[in-house]
């Protein structure tokens, strides 16, 4: 499995609207086992997301998907910028598919 | 929701079998909507644990049921350390119940 686990700050006061766009634009990935999508408690433009994948290909071929190259698109000009980034070989786990 | 991204460092040699212990003891926790157990690919002894819960009050009344406290009793002696921690509010995404 691979795994992403980063940090994402809006542009002041579109975290909401990222989000929206975030979790409509993650639906029916290929090969995504779990997408979750949390404000950071301390920063009210900071967005956390962590991510499992059944490979790291799945990860990169959903960059090319409709949907996801949409959700970039409209979610782009709201990012200010990214913080912390990870990658993780996540190995067990609830939540994940059986 | 009440979520966690947290690091782990096991005593060296010790990963797989705290990976093991935590799997083993992190089954039915009541209100724990997503826990996974990742693997460090940049660090032999680390672990990443990201985890989503109905609320912060679940999360503490888990650290109470036997099968976690047996699970700490028996992984604390291989963990070194912790590293990184973040608390977050998840409010979407795919591998959360609907």
């Amino acid at each position: 499995m691979y795994g992403l686990i980063g940090k994402m700050k809006t542009v002041p006061g579109q975290r909401d609207e990222l989000i929206d766009i975030l979790a409509d634009g993650l639906k029916d990935m290929p090969g995504c086992l779990s997408y979750i999508v949390a404000r950071d408690p301390e920063d009210p433009n900071g967005i956390w997301v962590t991510e499992a994948w059944d490979s790291k290909s799945s990860h990169e071929a959903s960059l090319a998907l409709p949907s996801v190259r949409d959700a970039i698109s409209r979610g782009k000009p709201l990012i200010a910028g990214f913080g912390e980034r990870f990658e993780t070989e996540p190995v067990a786990g609830h939540g994940l598919p059986a």
